[in-house]
């Protein structure tokens, strides 16, 4: 178990595909910004602005890459990039519990 | 919208029934704690140790209070107390958005 310490939490919830998606976002010392979420089981296609880093702490998914039409499995303790300006797809096989770091 | 500053989050979600419930917890610098938390469709009894208020985000449920029988609607923008050592129900009928504090 791990924690962030002095950083500022937005309340209200981000919610996206009717909850399948829901995370909080937290804001650092230095302005930069990461959410912590969790997805339920189920196909989802996101967007990015900025570039991301998406760290797994905890469940297991399917993961395809923009440019790629490969899958590659991702579980608990493992992480990946996504460029920015792009999108990406997960299909969550279990519920995944996630950490997002927004770069730039 | 709102938010909580100077604050520990702790990274890591507390997932119960199967994510049907999942929340993060927030440390306040006077060592108090709420938990951030999102619940799916569906009902959950919950058992306290410490007092709790429940506030709703948003969403909607009903609500069952320990040496109650009766059940009532509860939704975005209102909370209820929960006492110490007892347990409650809730039908949550749509995603619903949650902080409870935690009293003494």
């Amino acid at each position: 178990m791990s924690e962030f310490t002095n950083v500022t939490v937005i309340r209200e919830a981000n919610v996206y595909f009717d909850g399948g998606v829901v995370s909080r976002t937290v804001v650092f010392p230095d302005g930069t910004k990461k959410t912590l979420g969790i997805m339920q089981p189920g196909e989802y296609t996101f967007t990015t602005g900025a570039p991301e880093i998406m760290e797994i702490l905890s469940g297991e998914l399917d993961l395809k890459l923009p440019g790629s039409d490969a899958w590659n499995r991702v579980g608990g303790g493992e992480s990946f990039d996504v460029p920015a300006n792009s999108s990406f797809t997960m299909k969550v096989l279990s519920l995944t519990d996630y950490c997002c770091s927004f770069l730039g």
